[in-house]
């Protein structure tokens, strides 16, 4: 098995490719990582989530790294990590359309599995979601291949 | 669909059952996420990697987070958030036993995957794995079932 780096045209192309990736975020001096479900636009990772620890965090250290895979087997796999900065798309005044555009990109994904997210519906009496977005900065990513492939 | 909090024994249930993770520390504000494979032994995460990034960071500060999850299909899930201390099992005088019983362990699991991770050969020429366990301190999870089940 050679495992090699990837450039970061292949990087963001598996970050198109996949929409199930770990967000990991940091506040004092401690980690957490969870499951995100996500639309990659341009260099932005969008997503949403209902209000919780790391939107918290988020919102006070945006500093953030995200990690998406694709595992065929244990000898073809492609891993990427993605550090960027977390910018939140609130639905008020003079932010309504990126809050519409991400709303309407993270609508095109339906398989809503994310731990604690629910299918965002936009004014839902219970509780509304956060939208947001990080912007990828620096991306790195390994892909393992039989020799010779 | 119904999303529940798991319970710390259902918890551990998964995260022995599991054996790719994916493990965040945190460093001078930055967080950085990687996956591993691991085995679980009590309330211990056991992995190796090579010397890099994530044993630097945990080095400096080793309190880090490790995630979990077993997807069937968008309704059927768990996702586990464990939070843990990192130790170091070096092959020294006094810890041998227990870097031994960390390979012995973890030779157990063969599909070996992790992104600059490889089979992991005690005084191999070209640089030996670090040993590690995260003592699991805290944990928490969620699953969701269809209504009903």
């Amino acid at each position: 098995m050679f495992v090699q780096e990837m450039t970061p045209d292949q990087c963001f192309a598996l970050l198109a490719q996949e929409h199930v990736a770990r967000l990991a975020c940091t506040h004092a001096g401690k980690a957490y990582v969870v499951p995100i479900q996500y639309v990659l636009a341009g260099h932005r990772i969008y997503s949403f989530s209902m209000l919780g620890q790391k939107i918290l965090w988020m919102r006070q250290n945006p500093e953030v790294c995200v990690q998406a895979d694709r595992v065929e087997d244990a000898h073809h796999w492609k891993s990427v990590v993605a550090n960027g900065h977390y910018h939140e798309v609130p639905d008020i005044k003079g932010h309504h359309d990126g809050h519409m555009r991400a709303w309407s990109l993270l609508q095109s994904r339906t398989n809503w599995w994310e731990p604690g997210g629910y299918q965002p519906r936009p004014h839902a009496a219970d509780g509304k979601p956060v939208f947001f977005f990080i912007e990828v900065h620096e991306v790195t990513g390994r892909m393992a291949a039989e020799s010779g492939e």
